[in-house]
């Protein structure tokens, strides 16, 4: 530990040389696929790709007898760029804003998430390595190029090579902190269920002026399914969905209750003002700890400009559910599947393409390894770090405790502007450089002994 | 009249030659603009293009003192062509296929809708002037640029050459027989209101692990106004929106009765066998007589392969109803917009484009020009030409009688399966040849004297 203080003063001094470096990642517009990235930090690591499937996987090894072993998780992949016309500058072209006085962030798709997160853990591997020559713990490195579409090959890959990956407790950083200015360590994480459903009524596109006023419009039928997937108090309506969620304790509420979240904060800084949310419910609840239904997307008939008198033969949407808790992820899928259906008039189908499907996952609280990050993070920003719930999933965390046995400590910077997903993905300067120095106090205090 | 068998003969004989100059035509992809046609049918037309601050109008006159003069009207846009990969030909590459044992069709975008049933027309003036060296009667041509987007400079057009365009009563072929075997007249034409809403939630796209559970999804709002457009039976909810729609006299339901369509019969065609439409009204009437929503199209959030667990900040869709009898354009369009608002939640907004609003039409069915027209079809066809309603509607008919105080006399040889706005739009060549005849017969009857 006397080393750390050298160790922060090198992440300090070389912020702007590993500022070059995630920007040479954040250029490289690893959509759909990216084999060009081989763990940059390989001094020590046994490195290489790893072929899947799908996308090859990155890994590298650095063991150290006698110490703990950690598995750190990221992923390389990003989401779509569009639409690119709301990009205020490329997405791809990464650029450092000053976006309010002292307030600096890279702006580039992956920013956050989740290069810009990934890198915070091998910057402070690098200045520990440079300082110490040598890491206080054992270290392997595993960063995939799916996560964004499902980490489909993933869970294939850890139970081929379950020998190589097993390590004491994984490290995931693509999660956030509460606020600005103080950290979190995220103790729950949703599950989900992706579903497409397309709509068909006639067997092709048909004339409004002949067929309208008879003729099934399978927009309208789509329509009726999205509207009556919530009631009026914001609850969703599958039979049994609600299943295996539990309520939380009197304890629970009255932490959320200090934390006052409220409406005009969360919300304010998309343009909004009130939750849509489950009525009688607190927002930091609705948002963390309780399932929801979003469509993501829907299309049909006409889309371009101008008019066409167009009743379109089908309809489509995707939908996703958050899961929490216990609920079946398989359960729900079937549920929504058949829900679509009792709603069909008659002539009218629905088919559907499942996307995945993945249950809540819960990590520990009390973990000896949970508490020393916190105690690091909380040394780091000043601010006890608490833990939270996470609204988004990270499915490889429930691989890695089915198929490894292995518990997760999710520690990550992001912040709930960084529009993450949507266009001007950004990460603050400050979330990438204290980042770093979070990681190397949690490197150290993981190497320390006793519970 | 005695010269009307030798034109009925030539335009027999002169049909592959008539089918070529159709497919010349069809090769031009006048989706939004084509200047490069101008009517082929010069001889003794003072004929030539007419700018307007849209698309060109072509415009021909061949004037015969003493004789009554008809301003023939017809559109060479045509509908965008979109899904391509619906289509089994390329759009913009007529071909004649035998769609089965003796019936022969042209596939063309435009086929029917409108170059083909306009060609009808010309190839019956070539054919009557080639063979008498003159017409019956005094004809003006007017093929306009801009039916398929509204007709958005038409009336201007109309009203500032009144002098030059005003006859003794229009004709107009862009509308449909009975069935493959029966002619018929248009004597009511559904108006149209058409409008384009934009829900707006949040300022920008959201993660949904972010936001999902507490914020306004945009393709929930649009869902709930589509799903409450219509009721459990199939209304139109709007308040006031059947105001100046007329019960059809017991005279009316006898005649609809005795044409027996069957929703097999008629659905059929498109794979469908049950109407959605009004409970408690026959199919005939649904189409035909009474007044519809539909949205022709909605789009919003991811629309891409895969999945993006995004919520979108906006969502539109295109809407479109279709008016019969006194119902006002602008008191729906302004009901339309109040209806949105009023299920907006708070901090959601709606923006709207209006695309259109043209009130219904209906021609007078006892003139004498129909009654010949009649007879000359029923001659052609060997069955009695029927008078029908039109749910499509055609702007130009109410622009004629609006500002110039000319009735119209709607006749068209299109079928219900011509596919008119879809993929694979068809136009049958018996519609094209015995389309041709039929004007060749009316041509001479319109020059008879008596009522």
């Amino acid at each position: 530990m006397t080393q750390l203080p050298a160790i922060l003063s090198r992440l300090d001094a070389d912020l702007d040389a590993s500022l070059t470096r995630l920007c040479s990642w954040l250029e490289i517009p690893s959509i759909s696929t990216d084999s060009a990235y081989a763990a940059d930090s390989r001094r020590g690591f046994t490195a290489g790709l790893r072929e899947t499937p799908g996308h090859p996987i990155v890994l590298g090894h650095r063991p150290k007898p006698g110490a703990p072993h950690v598995l750190f998780y990221g992923h390389y992949d990003v989401q779509p760029v569009d639409p690119l016309e709301l990009w205020d500058t490329k997405p791809f072209e990464p650029v450092v804003k000053e976006i309010e006085p002292g307030r600096k962030v890279i702006v580039a798709r992956g920013a956050c998430d989740d290069k810009g997160q990934v890198m915070t853990f091998v910057e402070a591997m690098r200045a520990t390595l440079a300082e110490t020559g040598d890491l206080p713990i054992g270290v392997t490195v595993m960063v995939e190029g799916e996560e964004e579409s499902g980490s489909l090959n993933l869970p294939a890959f850890v139970r081929e090579n379950a020998e190589e990956l097993k390590a004491d407790f994984a490290l995931v950083c693509d999660t956030g902190m509460w606020d600005r200015q103080t950290p979190a360590i995220t103790a729950s994480l949703r599950g989900m269920v992706y579903q497409e459903v397309t709509i068909t009524c006639a067997d092709r596109d048909l004339h409004s002026g002949l067929f309208g006023g008879a003729a099934a419009n399978p927009v309208h039928v789509l329509a009726k399914i999205v509207a009556a997937l919530h009631d009026e108090d914001g609850r969703i309506t599958l039979p049994g969905f609600y299943d295996g969620v539990e309520e939380p304790t009197n304890q629970q509420k009255a932490d959320w209750a200090d934390l006052n979240l409220t409406e005009e904060e969360f919300l304010g800084q998309i343009g909004l003002k009130h939750s849509v949310g489950e009525k009688g419910r607190m927002l930091i609840e609705q948002i963390q700890s309780r399932p929801t239904c979003d469509v993501n997307g829907i299309w049909g008939g006409y889309t371009g400009e101008g008019t066409k008198t167009v009743i379109a033969g089908k309809a489509s949407a995707k939908v996703s559910f958050r899961l929490v808790g216990n609920q079946d992820p398989d359960t729900i899928a079937t549920a929504f599947q058949a829900f679509v259906r009792e709603q069909l008039p008659a002539d009218v189908t629905a088919q559907f393409i499942a996307h995945g499907a993945s249950p809540a996952i819960a990590v520990p609280v009390d973990s000896p390894a949970l508490r020393k990050a916190q105690v690091a993070l909380t040394e780091e920003w000043g601010r006890k770090a608490v833990t939270i719930g996470s609204g988004g999933s990270v499915p490889v965390v429930g691989d890695f405790k089915r198929l490894l046995g292995m518990d997760t400590l999710l520690v990550g910077f992001g912040l709930d502007d960084d529009r993450v997903h949507s266009p001007n993905e950004k990460y603050d300067l400050s979330s990438f450089h204290k980042g770093q120095r979070s990681w190397a106090r949690i490197l150290q205090a993981l190497a320390t002994k006793g519970a």
